[in-house]
C-alpha cells in the first residue's frame, strides 16, 4: 500500500502559469481561514462553495504531483515541492536560487500561518526550510544525496512578516557523504537559526 | 515592523467546528490542486472564484489567529498550529495527545501535499512533525521552552499516504534545560526518522 513512484510529466508554459496562480489564490485563501473573524455561518457557507470547487480540479487528477515545470528563466524547477514549490499551496514558497560558487540561497517571507510561539516562526517550519536548502546546496556538487543526519541550532526566535535569508553551501564531501551547512537571517543581520546536514548518497 | 504579539481570545464552539470543517476543505482543495491535470483554463476559472471566497472570510479580519479553540472533548488546544491545528490548512493536522505518564504521541498519514522524494515525505516535514511533538513531550514535564537545538537522524524513507505513527517523551530535566526524544515508526513497524531536541525555559 501507500503511493507508488510513477513517471510524470513536466507541465508546459501555460499550465505552469495557471497552477501557480492558482497556488497563490490557495495561500491568500488559508491565510484568510486562519485570520477570518467572519463568523461559523460565513465560515461553512464558504466551505461548501469550496468542495465544488475541489471536484472541478479533481475531475482530472493525476496519480502524483508533476516534478517539473517550464518557469520564466526556462529553467525546470521541483515545482510541487512543499518548501520550494510554486504550485503547491502550503509551501511559502521559498525560492531558492544557487549561485555558480554553489551556495543556495533565498529571500522570504512567512505569514502567520506558519506561527508557533506567538509573533514567531515555529520551530519545525524553520527546520523544513533549512532542510530543503541545504539539500539544494548539497546538490549544487553535482551529487544528490538523501537526507541522513539534520542538526538544527536555535539562537533567537525568527520574526513572522519580515524578509529572511537563508543561505547554504557544501562544505566537504566523502566518497558518498556530502556535509552541508546553512542560515536564516533576520532583518537585522542577525542569524537565528543554524544547520549543519549530512546527505548520503545512493550505492551505484 | 514584523508581526506583534497579541492578545487573542479563544473561540466558541460553533466557531470551532466551522473553522475546522473549513480547513479541511482546504486541504481537500490543496491536494486537488497539487495533483489536477484539469487544464490551465479550469485552474484558472477556480483561481478567480477563489479569490472572492477569500474576501467574503477578509471581511472581518483577526489582527493574530487564535489559540484556542473548544474541542468535542472540551480540552482547548493550539487550533491554528501549522502541525497540529485543526483550523490551519497547511496542517496535516497531527492530532497529538498526551498520555499520563507524558509520551506525546499522534497516529497520522500524510497525503502528496508532503512528498520530498518521489513517494516519500520530505525530509523537512519529518522534522517538522518531531519538533512539534517533542515540544509537546516537554512541555508534559509543566515546564515551556523554546527549541535550542533539534537533531535528527533519518534510517529510512517515510512513505506517503499510510498510517504513521510519532511518539516523543521528555528524557531529562536540568535547571532550565529539559531534553526529548522521539521517533516516526512507519506501518512496518520500523522506525523511519529519530530526532533528539532540547528545550529551554525563559528565565523567571
Amino acid at each position: 500500500m501507500g503511493v507508488e513512484p510513477t513517471v510524470r510529466d513536466g507541465l508546459d508554459r501555460d499550465e505552469t502559469a495557471a497552477l501557480t496562480a492558482l497556488a497563490a489564490r490557495i495561500r491568500e485563501l488559508t491565510e484568510a481561514a486562519v485570520l477570518t473573524g467572519a463568523g461559523a455561518g460565513e465560515a461553512a457557507a464558504v466551505a461548501d462553495e469550496l468542495a465544488a470547487l475541489t471536484a472541478r480540479l479533481s475531475a482530472v487528477r493525476r496519480a502524483a504531483p508533476p516534478f517539473t515545470g517550464t518557469g520564466e528563466s526556462g529553467i525546470d524547477r521541483q515545482i510541487a515541492n512543499p518548501v520550494a514549490g510554486t504550485i503547491n499551496p502550503i509551501a511559502p514558497p521559498v525560492d531558492i536560487e544557487v549561485t555558480p560558487d554553489g551556495i543556495a540561497r533565498a529571500e522570504f517571507t512567512l505569514s502567520q500561518v506558519y506561527e508557533g510561539p506567538p509573533a514567531y516562526v515555529h520551530g519545525g517550519v524553520s527546520a523544513m526550510v533549512l532542510d530543503q536548502v541545504l539539500g539544494m546546496a548539497a546538490a549544487a556538487t553535482g551529487n544528490h544525496g538523501m537526507t541522513a543526519t539534520l542538526e538544527l541550532r536555535y539562537r533567537r526566535p525568527t520574526p513572522l512578516g519580515v524578509p529572511l535569508l537563508v543561505e547554504a553551501k557544501a562544505s566537504r564531501t566523502e566518497g558518498r557523504k556530502i556535509y552541508a551547512d546553512g542560515a536564516i537571517t533576520g532583518p537585522d543581520g542577525r542569524v537565528t537559526v543554524e544547520a549543519t546536514a549530512l546527505f548520503v548518497m545512493p550505492r551505484r
